[in-house]
């Protein structure tokens, strides 16, 4: 079901990442190692999780030396426990040595990210309500987070500012909610809109006015319970409801009986702690 | 004694942001509000922490609408409380609303680097042991965090593969630790040499091949205590003793009485959790 | 209503364009005349159409020379006429010779652009009717293009390949409809789902499915009355309907009647001709 | 006789085309398909035109997916009827989808390109005079539209302000045609000079002073007539006579048989429409 | 009669230098300044040469620092005295310290290309014959180095593979000369084609084919003259003769008198060492 | 011992490289070439010196053609003779002779770097002091010089301004060099820290703060041995002592028994001269 990141997305994050990486000398140290040592490596989970960004540490040695040859045992979306093998490296040592880094920088970060994504998936099961990301995330990274956050079981939200129309409070100048989703399907439309919410009353006019989506903004799981049952109610009960704002780990159970649709999250992509995986070089190997 | 980040890395991570977020069509929520529409933000700490990202923020309005004026009541590494004003920006409301996100993506992550480095920096003082970061950090962003480790009261460690020589197990192929130090300076003259050690005896040998940098991998503070007497009672008392692997929020004051020089950890970079800093947008003040 | 192009777009294709003309040595004619003159020129329409591209045109300028001054009379989605004054160059004569030809290349095809549109979106007339654009546009100028698009009156479909989900028959490899587009609900909530329709039988099977666009591909006006017809009857009357399909200047007002909320066509964007638009260049009045 | 677009321009303009498609999540239609599913496909003709664009094509599947292979039937510069098979593509059915609308967006654009100029070329034969291209061209495109300009049986005018010196009216400031090519020879020996001219009596003074080119500028078949006559019967009966200004592929015949050597036309990149060529897509057989 | 180099390539050549030597930290000895302190610098020649290269040191700290204030005493293509002062700096002394190399690299190399131009234009007066540059540039610095022959009195050849034809004896397969020539002005009537010849009998060849300019290659002095005496003996006197090939500083004066039009040389470019320019940096006076 | 040129580097520089001499047009004199007609050029040194730059001469074809084989005969670091052939190149002769300039502009540049900085490390030995490079490179060509450097047997100092601390006048704002150096360990703790002195009392206050290299000044080789002395007989004689200012190839042997550590040149970088080396192309061989 899943998706890889786009591949010029990958290309372009890889490249940025070694040319920050590597310096005007390159890899003082890995000169050092005869330039004939051959080695292999396990890539190794040290903890649980779930796994991303391979494309991207595979591209960083197709980048760095094509005689680097990256096998993986696992697809990106696979659980990890500590310890699980979840691919093999192997090729000249400088090269394996000098790509470790950037590659690891990759795997770990958007392994996080698939990681917390599950946690939050997990925390809402058996309930059917999905795990959103947003547009909070690490810049130059969106689309590699994106792609992350779908290996994680997630969803993906607006990829961009051109994507939906999501009317929040200060769009709203001298207009009605009514109004302000009558102007966005006149101007845009084929376009998904959504409408922040902070109350009933809101909701009510969200609908009324056509909305396919409503974001429930910072309420508690009965008032969410109060809308998701006005709105299944209601003469449009597809409306997508996504509840949004301060949502936790700790949380997000409380909200997936409510019956909304989806909880988004920040905590997924600009939060997410690094998961720790690493290399088992082997010298002599390769 | 502060740095900023370099302000090209600053324009290239920017150009980079708003590139991904616009995507093709453009802000088409902000498109909805009317074109003469002003407004004022004050940008708001929501948690306390420590500020960083400002530049980046500042060009990302400087890149948009240059008639977005944004003004800091304070400057990177200034302490935040819950609800401190950082700044203000104000001009053009649809230009507000677009680049908001993308300001605040630079000023949550790197805030939250920093702060993340100033809560280690706090937990091992009043040592005067350094907080060291990595190169374990997130593709593309580099630059920006290390300047934010500094804006935290950290200190950087490498920028790249080219500044120093870090010599690990896996660079001695064939060679033990005194051959390598010594072709290191043979080869890198002037450039820092530095060993990871597992034990006290791999310690004496860098600092004997004349290192001038330790890295003790793995150690409990006691283990690093004996590294640090038999340093201190060498004839090269100054080599510089970094702690490294494993440290943690919670377990970093158990070093910080060793007299090593400096923990370096990962944690602050690819593990910080982003700080939550907000617009307050007021419209028709812009 | 309108909006402009994302400035992230009209920098990097300004850019490219003026690297691509000045090519190695520069304007080698321009080096000829006097450093010191001076002049202005009218920009003026040479045939009726609609304007567009004014934002590419000024940031040639400001790329290659800041101190010519440009000033628009009129703003994108201005009716022109043949002799129209458009707006008004002013500066160092060499500078304005230099860029002439990139602002009237982007002025020219945007504008272009813009008459294409509208001349569809008034062939429709008094039908409400929209115009809209395809992804099939010219390569490096999609966000340009589309800018164009809504400057002329008319609407955006898809930015990317990221925005909808349209399903085509290609699409449904070993499934139906009805499947696909549950499928598409359930991996890509909130994104629009459109369904690509040859007949009747196909429509009635989409929109059962919940799409929200059917697309009415290659359908006379008679087939697309009876499907419009169908959903307009069913319990979704709401759903997007767009025409698509060998439609041309000559024979789109046969769809304004049909009760289709949209007709697109590629032809405004790859097969739309220059509007004339020239300098009027008086040397000496800069 | 002819020569390939430049590689670096193809894969820079490939480079854009799939980063503007793509999006922040890829996708979202073609990942609904099973990921093992292949497929073939016919690139097709579907009306009368001359082939440019392959490179480009073969590009945009080398950039997305290397196991898409294509197989071209014919080369750019081919005559292709309405059904023409130009080539093959084969591989995974998701990457084909992908891609599709890219590797079009080039084939349909360059070939229309092609075309435009191959009537040109049809309508002034059996004469002799050659079609020239201009710096009219669509912004980012100009080496490819130029290839593709050959490809349809046209010559390439200027690459570049670099490549040649071109004096306008606008370019005699206080001095004569006469001074102004003696300045240019003197600035730029061995670079071509050519003079535009509204009248014979300039005509006289530009091949007096030495240009090796003369542009007769919105002339008359009969005025150009005269001036051809003038030139072949002076001592440098060689100057390169070039047609400008007004032409159409209407009028573009009366200009065939004045002795001008070539007319020149920016109809065929700026108002060229797309030739339409699509995929036949049969999945399973890839 | 100058021109300055294109823009855009001053931009990109000078974001490529500041990103190479700012690296991830930025200027950590500039740091340890106090951010407030101010300074002022001369710019001062320390030998006698040719001036070039201003464009791009005042890029240089557009980009780094605005504050930052330039300005320029002489201008390019000056004559330089040791101790000529060329300009004042003035600013933050960090940004003056940050900044100086980057400018100063520009300002060597540039004025060091043409001090070097301009040795050969002085070695062959009061003869007119040009020097002109060749194709043999340093990677990426093509156009500035252009520029800076055209400041030290020499001119340009050709500025990319686009521009001339140049036929050498390994273009011949299976034609001779004349028909080669022929071949090059059917292919691309209206650009220069030049032959490399390497005796009289090509030359001859060369002219009654039609070719424009000749170059003479690797002959001598007495060799060059007898190929220009019967140029111009010939119908077409004005062809313009290039010696090329082994010409030095100490030789190039015997090819003065030889009546050849032009005498190319890349040492000019490739080979010419930098001009000993620096900073006189006054602290407190900025 | 070498090390290779970081691969981003090639690839970048190569790009542009291609770029700048493609031009829009591409390579008009190959395209007279039959297209089917093949060749093999050895690559031949015309003068003795040392190979550098290889890898970016394979890149060149690597990118514009994959036809084209390149196979090395030498290594970067091997000494030419006048006649060594280097390497042989054979595929499509257009594609060689269109590739040809790009990649001997790599080679030619990169070897006379790669032969100055030999002939100074000749010129001292048999003393062991080392030849050391500076900042002092060409703008965006400085890691490609600074692998030449090392292929010639010198030794790279800073890459870039993060990566020593290098106090020099200038920086002693308010401070003497003792507190400055203070500082400077403090703020950037691991970091090399150099103080350039012009005399024996700066020297000796640089090695009391704990200066680990100290740059010696346009000092006479008598003056460096009184400053070798001081250093060599206190408490920290391993202080790396670097002797700059007004070194030339003829004068520095006299440094080379002073006992210094090495001696840093410019000249090696920015002012040395192309080696000749050349392809000897042999049509039909390919």
């Amino acid at each position: 079901m899943n998706i890889d990141p786009p591949l010029d997305d990958v290309r372009a994050a890889v490249a940025r990442a070694l040319a920050e990486d590597l310096g005007p000398v390159g890899d003082v140290t890995a000169a050092l190692v005869p330039v004939d040592a051959r080695a292999s490596a396990d890539v190794v989970a040290r903890e649980s999780g779930v796994l991303a960004g391979t494309a991207c540490a595979t591209e960083v040695f197709a980048q760095l030396d094509q005689r680097v040859m990256i096998e993986w045992s696992v697809d990106d979306g696979a659980d990890l426990a500590d310890g699980t093998k979840v691919g093999r490296v192997s090729g000249p040592l400088r090269s394996i040595l000098t790509g470790e880094r950037s590659a690891l920088n990759f795997l770990c970060h958007l392994s996080g990210v698939a990681t917390a994504t599950h946690r939050f998936v997990v925390a809402v099961s058996p309930a059917r309500v999905r795990i959103l990301d947003t547009r909070k995330t690490l810049p130059g990274l969106r689309a590699l987070e994106k792609a992350a956050v779908r290996a994680g079981g997630g969803t993906n939200h607006r990829g961009s500012l051109s994507d939906f129309v999501l009317l929040k409070d200060n769009h709203l100048v001298g207009v009605g909610i009514a109004d302000a989703v009558q102007r966005a399907h006149a101007m845009w439309p084929g376009r998904t809109v959504e409408v922040e919410c902070d109350r009933l009353e809101q909701v009510r006019e969200a609908i009324e006015a056509g909305a396919a989506m409503v974001l429930l903004d910072n309420m508690s799981p009965d008032e969410v319970r109060e809308c998701v049952a006005f709105v299944r109610d209601s003469g449009t009960p597809d409306v997508f409801l996504e509840v949004s704002g301060g949502v936790t780990l700790e949380n997000v159970a409380s909200y997936a009986g409510t019956g909304a649709d989806a909880v988004s999250t920040s905590v997924i992509t600009q939060s997410a702690p690094a998961l720790d995986i690493g290399f088992d070089i082997e010298v002599g190997e390769g």
